[in-house]
């Protein structure tokens, strides 16, 4: 596999973001998943509608997303015409959490643990049939975990199909915010209009904010937490 | 049983609202929970905390309510040192509507679909132990469907401990939304902000809004829908 | 002039909000002139524009109204195809009072004098050269100072051409808010949006405030002073 | 004088703008103003304040500022302890403009036509009487007008105290926005809520949006006009 590994990452460094995802969906076709959080990475759905082939896409919808966010899931939906797959956490567990700390533990205690609930054990559920998974992780998103973020990888987290390994793919590995958005604005995409409130990195509501001009697009996230320890639990830190 | 309840009635019809919460708490007490929605109920927590005798809240946290809620439940169990135990939807019958039919389904085919899976089966499930619950609805919520609300009745859509049914007060019965309003300022009760902001009727973020003067508070609500249709299935129409 | 009147208000009080906008402006042509406040008083516009006559349209710009109520004088103005007149404050007068006191003096010692620079005296230049004035003014919208607002009157406080006495009709001063609404949206008028926001007086933007449900619209104008002192000084109450 | 100018020039060009300030206010002082837009200019008063020296404030109150901006500017005033001189614009020429071309006349052609009565005049009658400005400009704020500005030059649109040339000081002209940001955060200074909302360039309500990420600050100002002439008039493009 190691070897696999090389020449997978091999093939892919070599690739546009836009064949990367065109690469991997003729790779994997169904047994692969297009990760959307409802932010920016909405170019890799753009990239895989014009590619040709069909597509599938998976959200994590933990419940506590801003309202914008979940309009925003419906523009997708109805652009690119696909039933997005949402993972929803267990009600057991999310019922355990608030009854013993509250709404609001993450302030308190670090977002580990809602996220755990939230997003990473839903994940696990929905990649577990999967043998290959593509985000939209990009190495300027956080200096502190994503700087060696790969192109492609066995995910460090994650099982897929058979318990095996399933691979991630992060076709923006190399591309930046910046270009990220004069892509957008190119191809006149919708955009979760919370990014023209100040809002630049997305995820839950409660702990996501604007961004003061100058500040690091991970300024937004987890605010009360170390700078470094800003994953929720999705990546491993690289 | 129809006895019992004749005479339940007759006593409870002639209670104020705090007594009846009062006098409910020491019938039943933890046999019975008060239902919290997050808006101007708050009233009966304020009733049950000055009662002196212990009691306990559960609210519905369907996934889908506003921001400013779920920061109103919290700045609620802090007021009153309370923990809420809160009822959350099963995510499989989540993840196959929404996959099924996207997240906004309830404006094409209506709420009864998405509101049995996100309040009534959460809140038939949090029920099942109980013998009593207590809710905040008023006559005047719901010309269509409210009108002859009783202050205490066998509950007619959910059942309770041992699956006996399971009895339902609303001390509220007979008071105004005016009455409501005057006692909350009275008392200098915390409300939810949206209250400041055209909102009345407050439940689910996308099936609540503004409105305008002079509107009937159910105007905000399932507003695509019949006006004599507008319950969310945990309440039958009476 | 005490008989006219007399006569006139036997005559306006008998005829409806709609004949009473259509009757002046026969009897006063250019003469007259229908202010506008960027709320509910649309329905004036409205009548008469549906008049056949043609008419003149008055409003205050302070400085200091809410975006929303600029754009709004915009949709107006295009819907009905007219230039709107607006009276703006004097700069030296500005000038100085924010100079000395700040930009918010209203809140310490009460809101007179900053309407009387920003309304009151903008208004008697824009009144000084007419004979009449249309308000929409209604006695319920200040239990305080408006329950005996006459359908016409000398103006308590304005003069109009060569100096004489300036006529003010109040066509609405029967009407209640709730009929006010009911016919906005029967004709499907469009409104100012912060009336979706929980406002319902609306005049500058420090001096309003949203109101909760249950209280009166007045509430919502000027909190920090006594209920009956709720006058800009346009109109003297009654 | 053109001999003075190169002087003062190579003086200030060696100045940290915190010791500019300083400098400008011990030469001119009570000759000398300090220009506040209700925006990042605040670190401007800020070196006043700490200077050691007296320092007057001017803004302009266009008349279409947000309201977050009023309210700014009165924190400001509250924390430095000053009362700012506020130029606001001629009435006359307001009303006939608006009268003729209704409230959003820019949109159509053009911003100049009202910064030129809401900005230009109103400042250069506050201008008049004295003999240098500090402004909050920088050389980065927008590429196609500001790249060549000078840390102190003879304003080439304003005359001052005898109808001499009025020196304009730009102590911040090659600071760029993230020092900026930097060091409001530094020193804890209060900063506009919209700042928070995406807003970078601050300046009228209607004529300023939020920006997207990536996008320059210039980009939130007249977005409907031409990159290079993005200047209100108040300064000449260098």
């Amino acid at each position: 596999m190691t070897g696999d590994i090389s020449l997978l990452e091999a093939e892919f460094s070599a690739l546009s973001p836009r064949r990367a995802v065109q690469r991997a969906l003729e790779r994997y076709g169904d047994e692969l998943v297009i990760s959307f959080s409802g932010a920016e990475d909405v170019l890799l759905l753009e990239y895989a509608a014009t590619s040709g082939h069909p597509f599938q896409v998976l959200s994590l919808d933990t419940g506590r997303l801003h309202p914008e966010t979940y309009r925003y899931f419906q523009v997708v939906a109805e652009r690119y015409q696909i039933r997005v797959e949402f993972a929803f956490p267990d009600a057991a567990a999310v019922e355990q959490l608030v009854r013993a700390k509250g709404l609001f533990s993450f302030y308190e205690d670090g977002h580990a643990e809602c996220c755990a609930i939230r997003k990473v054990e839903p994940l696990r559920r929905h990649l577990a049939g999967r043998r290959a998974w593509i985000t939209g992780q990009r190495r300027d998103q956080s200096p502190g975990t994503r700087a060696a973020l790969a192109p492609v990888e066995p995910d460090p987290v994650f099982r897929g199909k058979h318990d095996q390994p399933v691979l991630k793919f992060s076709p923006l590995y190399q591309t930046t915010s910046a270009e990220v958005w004069a892509e957008i604005e190119a191809l006149g995409l919708p955009y979760n209009p919370l990014h023209a409130r100040g809002m630049v990195s997305i995820g839950c509501e409660p702990c996501t904010r604007p961004i003061l001009p100058g500040q690091h697009e991970r300024d937004g996230r987890w605010w009360w937490e170390n700078v470094n320890k800003k994953e929720c639990g999705l990546h491993r830190p690289t």
